[in-house]
């Protein structure tokens, strides 16, 4: 087993051969994953999670769905949540704009950032930031439409683990939202935390 | 005043200056209308529904929201709202690959080779579609996630109006969702129709 620590505010790609599984743990709970995966041989087909909800019909991720590619394939399989089914597909990935919209003026690490580093990293420029899955991020939406995020109940060790169903790079983000705003409460009071992913 | 008929199952795309408001009407009604908008002079910038709804926090456009692009900068207004608030942002661009999952196995219409067909016309290749705002669409998000669409209750000559906030392409489509998908309810029962657009 395969094991990496993502730093906190941070972002790591990783591979996942098809048929081998990735595990993302919150050690200290309360901590947005935002995840993005790709196909490693043609990183232009990536994880949308908007193909994935029209074909689940749920727009919160469950233990036992799929998720499709934007040309609605299989990526990948989530075969075990260990967190209770506290997961988001709605929230873009923060980007430094995001901090900007709510008056932050100095730069901020973010996201979009991290997962342009960390592709970087393998080689592949990123033009477009893919709509991320976020796990152990809590929203909802009310029967009026309005997008809510209350306060995060994910405790410390929660998990989820993913079974790739072709081979694929996986991003995981350690979201550094860190600003209080009012009803939308993404991560731990305390400030971000690390995670940690296994490749099983 | 200038007026385009968008033919039932088609795509057109037409530049909307800064300042100036595009209407989008269903003379039969119950037609989804999918929405694209770029920026007229870097069609890398796009209008994308995850950004916009996490700053109206709401799923649903609502008349007074403004819709961003995916670099968080406003690009329309939708100034006027003459269709009840039955439009969605949940629901990706059909594609051919949709019908496929349906067991659709022939060619068939799509909103993704509209847009990038629409486009093309006006000299841009499209590599990326981008999520759609769908007018007249009737969908609904219960407490529990599920994502649903029940019967679309638009009337003939429903209409919105949007307010260019720069200097836009707009593409709009004639989804040609057809198939009798039991709960998944897009277009009138007696198949897809024409739409209006005008420029004001």
């Amino acid at each position: 087993m395969e094991r990496h620590e993502v730093a906190a505010r941070s972002g790591l790609a990783v591979r996942l051969p098809e048929g081998r599984r990735l595990r993302i743990i919150t050690p200290k709970g309360q901590q947005a994953a935002d995840f993005f995966a790709y196909r490693a041989d043609q990183v232009g087909e990536w994880l949308s999670p908007t193909h994935t909800w029209v074909t689940t019909r749920s727009v919160r991720p469950r233990q036992g769905d799929t998720f499709l590619s934007r040309f609605r394939r299989p990526m990948a399989d989530f075969v075990e949540d260990g967190a209770g089914g506290v997961h988001d597909m709605m929230i873009a990935a923060c980007d430094q704009g995001r901090y900007e919209q709510f008056g932050h003026r100095a730069a901020h690490a973010n996201c979009s950032d991290n997962l342009r580093n960390a592709m970087q990293r393998l080689g592949h420029p990123i033009e477009v930031i893919p709509q991320p899955v976020n796990f152990f991020t809590n929203t909802a939406v009310e029967a009026n439409g309005a997008l809510v995020s209350p306060p995060n109940p994910v405790k410390p060790g929660a998990y989820v683990e993913l079974l790739a169903r072709m081979d694929l790079i996986c991003v995981v983000s350690s979201c550094p939202f860190d600003l209080q705003v009012p009803g939308w409460t993404i991560n731990a009071a305390g400030g971000p935390s690390e995670l940690l992913i296994e490749l099983r």
